[in-house]
């Protein structure tokens, strides 16, 4: 499969859960329609556009074209009028966004090794496209950002990230080292939610 | 009138406005005259910096040249001495911020489309000029960000911009174009302020 | 002695004291071991890449070379396992944010002097690259930044890079005028702490 496309939807699919993950919240805090699409914008294309600024690659991907930003609205729409459909996950915010840590965090740190950053700082620049877009939703919404709540998060998106380098080292496929990464930081991070798993914590 | 000129003087109007609501923030929560300023000039240019950096204006204006911030800096001065006039109005931060965003919305649309911009990217832009301001004032003062408290306002910054894209669509002068789509943002957004006209919200 | 090592050494000095205030932060809020590396990184390079995106030094040092996160992350762990020591301090949050922002906005006004901004904008750059990693970090914790507490706070980042623009024009050596601003930026900012001195409020 031609590696752009694949980058792409991978990409794309990262917004779209983001952009739900932003809805969802929006929707638990009573804002309106509009309020919910600004959530789920800002949610959805902050990850991106940090690790755009961050690189260089400016003006960043979803400033250059609309298919992101309309990606996020038509999510946010969706969410607006199915919110029940997604509230019989448990967590439906935390879920969508273990998907989008997953995704951005293997795409952020293709794109900062296809920038020419170090592998070393384009895990790192991983990690970051990963963390932001969360970020941003909780400190917007007003809440100490999953980041920082003590489950098993920015780890999720190294352990993607540096498995993205590893399959590049292989010489695998791009499209599989992109799907194995995600994965994991998926699967690592959804176990956290459900079965609790912590960090140690200082004495 | 010279193009150019207009555009800056709407740009620091704009500026001047929004200093004065972040100012008056600052009075509200008590702060001293150091911290009225700081909160004065960050929401005065963290709209246009925002737009700038997303555009690639890099450096942005109000770093390149010192107008804006010394601007911002002369309104939370005024703001410290003379806050018991402001607070005459009803809702002077509210106010003056409707003010920003309707400014800040057209002037930002019209940067973007000259930095080449598609035009529905470039009404984004206006937006996220508009509310930027705004939402960085409301994080500093932990305040849940007025764009998401479900007033009509980020709706109201879109209306602008989209009106200066129709008139540039039917070639009126500039100024006129900037004018109209300022002053109809501000007077959606003021009459929503007043009013309390909301946007639907989920079921 | 070489001015570029100098100033390097600054700013690593930076980082190091940025991370620490950062990560005793994450202490005090009893988060896990990774949430307090992400405050400790994040503290100490956000005033850094605010200011490199600010003046147009994209990618930002911290993001084109390891060694500035790498530092972060040792004064993480240092703090992890040995908060306790730093605890016997009276306020660690406080006067490691002290230092870093001293060293921050000597280097951050030399900085956006050598990218060939006017003086005035440099001071204005310094104050920013002190005062953005303490934001951050508070934002983050759900706390109101300490630049708008009401001590003296900005205003010492202010002396300092003021100080240091004195210094350049005095053709004093660099080291001299970096030292000599960042010091008395310390000073102030550490007598302001512990005496809670303070600045006039609106009547």
């Amino acid at each position: 499969m031609h590696f752009a496309l694949f980058f792409q939807i991978f990409n794309f699919i990262g917004i779209f859960v983001f952009a739900v993950s932003g809805a969802m919240r929006g929707v638990r805090n009573g804002l309106d329609l509009f309020g919910i699409l600004v959530l789920a914008v800002v949610t959805a294309v902050s990850g991106g556009i940090l690790r755009d600024l961050l690189i260089g690659a400016i003006p960043p991907q979803s400033i250059q074209d609309w298919h992101g930003i309309a990606l996020a609205l038509v999510a946010g729409v969706l969410v607006f009028f199915f919110h029940r459909v997604f509230e019989r996950l448990q967590y439906p915010v935390l879920l969508f966004d273990a998907a989008g840590l997953g995704l951005f965090a293997v795409t952020g740190t293709q794109k900062a090794l296809d920038y020419g950053l170090a592998p070393e700082m384009a895990v790192i620049l991983g990690v970051i496209s990963g963390i932001g877009g969360g970020m941003v939703r909780d400190v917007l919404s007003a809440q100490v950002p999953v980041v920082l709540r003590g489950e098993i998060y920015a780890s999720a998106a190294l352990l993607g990230a540096v498995l993205l380098l590893g399959g590049d080292w292989l010489h695998l496929p791009s499209w599989l080292s992109l799907l194995f990464g995600a994965s994991c930081t998926f699967l690592l991070r959804s176990l956290a939610i459900y079965r609790h798993w912590t960090l140690p914590r200082p004495r």
